[in-house]
């Protein structure tokens, strides 16, 4: 009975949960820095790890090192991803969190591939957790950017998604055209329609590989047609970004001060101009707490 | 006479034609629903019964069964079409409409294709009956969209259109230069003029296959100088696009009330900010009815 | 001397002139229209005859009709010329105007081809003639939209000079340290500084024939490096002419009317909206006269 | 004693250092202007000499003038370059300055080729030097242009470096996950991460060489998506510099006149509307000096 005591004590230890809740979400203590650097460390060398490994003139000598230092790595990683959840207020909300999904299959790959050999690569999805550097460096003015380039791409996503649903219709019916087309000649690449579809992609999107190319005089007129096309079409989604872009700049010129609630501010002003307030929403929320 | 009668009856039965009517062109009730979710079913399975048709390595025993998919489809898809001519209230304006024409062009081909083997492929034209998708899963917002792109592109359509002359132009002028240069050579890929046109367009466009290349000195750097007028040239129809539909949004900002008349209303705004009316105007003229 | 005061006759003749004027410049009248149909139909005709004539599979029984053809074309393109410059008011205007010199060009390849046999092929710049088309056929708003376009190029070509300046001197530098790194590989495409330079701009246009490629793993890395820097800087030119674009909208919502001075019509408004007077200054001066 | 009290006379003769501060730094007297234009001629030469000494097929009579040259251009800018430091008011600024910083670089090659061959080709870096050519033909104009390019571009730096992170991310996850898919095949240019996430940039890049190309059904649709994917990347940097450029446009509308302190001037105007001064910021300073 001892035994489950201390577990249980140990599971409702608030002092050590906020003790590590400090030092591994936090950033602002020397020991949350530290830890923070070294596991951005750690994610760099191990994703290094397994790019180096994927080299076919390693020597074999090298081979039992880099098993051994991937074991332990996952290993760190897997503790760390049930410290998390450990220490943190509200597990769920952190393990569906978009964090929580990577720090868990940033683990799983190598799990999985004792059973499946190939799946060890996976691990590569670690790279996605180094999105943590710019809260270690305090570069939340990044972050914030990268929010506000999100918030434009969301709100222009119902167009991007009508015009894909598009290009894909189109790509379908040219792809088969050419096959129509090219696909009678000898030794032609046009062999199918799949194929001719991965060609229409690879011409619309100006890509052009290069190793299916028309033959015939008819169809490279049909892909010039495509390519001027495309020219046309590469100008829907920059337009689209562009135009939302640029009224998140406006919205954010008309943004009102959160303290005298007037608004015209400059772009890049932090401070109200009117009684010298933060403009940051965000900090005003953090004051009334 | 009797039959002529009952045809007769049958043509102005008011009644079968609304119950048609809802179910076929409507998706609000469960019926209406059900049959449009059938047919986009049938629509994608047709599609990828031609593209797996085309790939080269098909047992035998799965011809036989796929071209009787194929004119069960077809079958399907033609009485849908006479049906659709018969419950429409305005059927000349069904069949003049752009999904009257993709309605019949999709069920064309393959009785085309019992006197020309090869039309069979246009098939993939059923495709374009995709675009029923939005109607059906209430996606209408993305239809607006779609719209407003349409109406943006539409507004720049003449500037494209002298954009596309120059183009073409540029391109034989630079296309027949490259001809005299890298035509003497021997074995060069530019032996006629019409091929040297291709290259040029593949090459402005950024494309690039590869397929034909300059050789000599002369030839590269003239391709050089094509590739960077490209690369500013890329940028006149992104800027006309971005332009036209930053206007879009704007004018949707200036948008009035169609109940108080007043404006200045956000651009996500769906309600009056200062009568509650609804701000979609399409819904004010559905009120009137 | 008879002849002489026939010719000063002839070179005066202001009603002949006038004549001439309103058929060959202008295009209102039914016989101004048809000789521009006739005209756009030549060149058509002698731009194809020219492409055609570059087939290598071309019969040779076609060779003597389309030699014939084109001294015929030459001849009419060479008569048409002089007209003009004849019953043209300033005819130095005209000469050193842009679809002047176009004019004498469209005519003179022919003549240098009797001295060299490949500059024949020059006669392709009667294409740029084809721009008449848009008269003709009373595409007036084409021709302002080009205009615009073309304000909108001028006001931004400081800029992009500024740009390109940038973009040589990078692709000079990226060249050179590309033949440093991969030129010592034997049978490398790298063998020169002019090539590498060449493969420098493909590779930072995005075009990417793949003729030249790196074949060392430092050679791929600043290859990689050098498709990013493209990725961003392509966006630069898209950008000014993007604002450029914007702006030149903008100052047309800006317009006066020229009639009672109020600005703030609407961007497609071609009548003032407080006097009911003509928008376009062009008409403004015509009434005027 | 002498010649040290020589050396500290001729360190401090203000008089000689303005003198040559006139000829080197500017360019308003003849003999600045010259000076410019013989330097600008002799970077433009060695430039060139560098270039064409990369030629393979260059005759060896050439090689002792070509080299002999190079040491005596390198000559001319070492001493160039010690009387800027010796004649600029400030040298320590000059030094740590970009220009100054390109004018020793342009130097330091052809000593360390004496100890390394190859890295003589580095010379090219003296193409830099040629930015001077805005200042000494008096376009300022364009120099402005440039500054405000790169301030549109600063600003959105932060956006830009968020977006490149992504985007190295990204690119190693889907290059490692092709190398799991085709990399398995006999022969298959995926045969290492590196180069399938070299492949990886080259496809979002739209660069496209076609050196390595997906040979497998499955990576075709992988390479597909990732094409598609690109194409809307590829809007992002554009819709960033779009949208700053526009601001800097407006914020120079904005921009008040430094006398009479009203704004709303017109785009491109240079005096002020209400009292007729410079609107250019440092004209003003430099007239309160």
């Amino acid at each position: 009975m001892k035994l489950k005591e201390r577990i249980h004590r140990f599971l409702h230890d608030e002092k050590l949960k906020r003790k590590l809740y400090v030092i591994i979400f936090e950033s602002d203590t020397p020991a949350g820095k530290l830890f923070d650097v070294i596991l951005i460390a750690c994610i760099l060398v191990s994703v290094l790890l397994v790019i180096i490994e994927s080299l076919k003139g390693l020597p074999t000598y090298l081979t039992t090192p880099f098993v051994i230092m991937e074991f332990l790595f996952t290993g760190f990683f897997t503790f760390e991803y049930l410290t998390r959840i450990y220490c943190s207020p509200r597990p769920r909300k952190y393990i569906f969190s978009f964090f929580g999904i990577v720090d868990l299959l940033a683990t799983l790959p190598l799990y999985i591939g004792l059973l499946f050999p190939g799946a060890r690569y996976l691990l590569i999805i670690r790279a996605f957790r180094l999105i943590r550097v710019f809260r270690v460096f305090k570069l939340f003015n990044f972050l914030n950017e990268g929010e506000r380039l999100l918030t434009a791409l969301r709100e222009s996503s119902k167009k991007i998604a009508v015009f894909f649903l598009f290009v894909v219709i189109l790509v379908t019916s040219i792809g088969t055209l050419m096959y129509m087309i090219e696909g009678t000649q000898p030794n032609s690449q046009f062999n199918n329609i799949p194929n001719s579809i991965y060609w229409a992609i690879v011409t619309m999107t100006t890509v052009g590989y290069g190793d299916i190319t028309p033959a015939t005089g008819l169809g490279k007129f049909l892909s010039a047609c495509v390519m001027l096309i495309g020219y046309t079409i590469i100008a829907v989604p920059t337009g689209i970004v562009s135009a939302s872009m640029m009224k998140e700049y406006k919205r954010r010129r008309d943004k009102e001060c959160p303290n005298c609630h007037r608004s015209g501010h400059e772009d890049n002003a932090e401070f109200c101009k009117y009684c010298g307030h933060s403009l940051d929403p965000s900090e005003t929320k953090a004051e009334e707490k």
